[in-house]
């Protein structure tokens, strides 16, 4: 992966040290978590991961691109759906080992369930209680 | 770290199933990302990991109590900066993988280096820029 990265996205960098994206502290399976949060709202929409190539085209392309654990490929978020997220702001954290997103929600639903966030439930009572709607059907988003 | 669990805080539950938080997903490590948001601003002041003891524990004392990776042992968050987090909302998400907190931040500093929030790099012409300013020396905060 690191090769392809140094190939397609840093090319004109490779060689320099330092880059931004190595000072980060990447997981031993080579992801680094990825919060979004509304750049508005500031709502917490969900959280997914990203591989080194992953976060240099969320930072070239202005719109977020993850890693896709269950798939082990790229993750273009609304590639299928629509449901881009546009990219307002990037910052890491005092270890460098986590990723936060300022964006913005293209057709405001972040959540493959048809939510407006992934974080749609709450702990009450011991249990998890669902309190967010289903703004559109799965069904009609990902035909 | 189960067993220990089940006598210490969810000893009333033992033999109940499907528990709240055996609904989660815990990661091969035995770990689950928590984020950290400001309940009034919104902001998201840091993420961290907890085993199931540490989410059980959080909520039972409606105050966080994190895992922490480098020291291998349960991390009362303020233990001893005093920076407690008290506990508004405990949410999860579509995957149940990824916890999300809301906190009231005791001492308005969340990080470690003193500043309100861990998120203090910014990425700005191809470089983590800090924008947060040090609100109280490390060295008075820890000593």
């Amino acid at each position: 992966m690191k090769e392809s990265v140094s190939e397609s996205v840093a090319g004109s960098e490779a060689g320099s040290m330092n880059r931004w994206f190595d000072q980060l502290k990447w997981g031993s399976d080579g992801l680094i978590p990825a919060i979004a949060q509304d750049h508005v709202t500031g709502e917490v929409l969900m959280m997914a991961w990203m591989n080194p190539e992953a976060l240099q085209l969320t930072d070239l392309h202005r719109r977020a691109v993850y890693w896709s654990r269950s798939r082990q490929q790229l993750w273009y978020k609304g590639e299928s759906s629509g449901h881009i997220q546009t990219i307002h702001e990037i910052r890491t954290d005092c270890d460098a080992d986590v990723i936060l997103l300022q964006i913005e929600q293209q057709g405001g639903i972040a959540c493959h369930t048809g939510r407006r966030r992934c974080f749609f439930r709450v702990l009450e009572s011991g249990d998890w209680q669902i309190d967010e709607i289903v703004i559109k059907n799965p069904e009609e988003i990902y035909r």
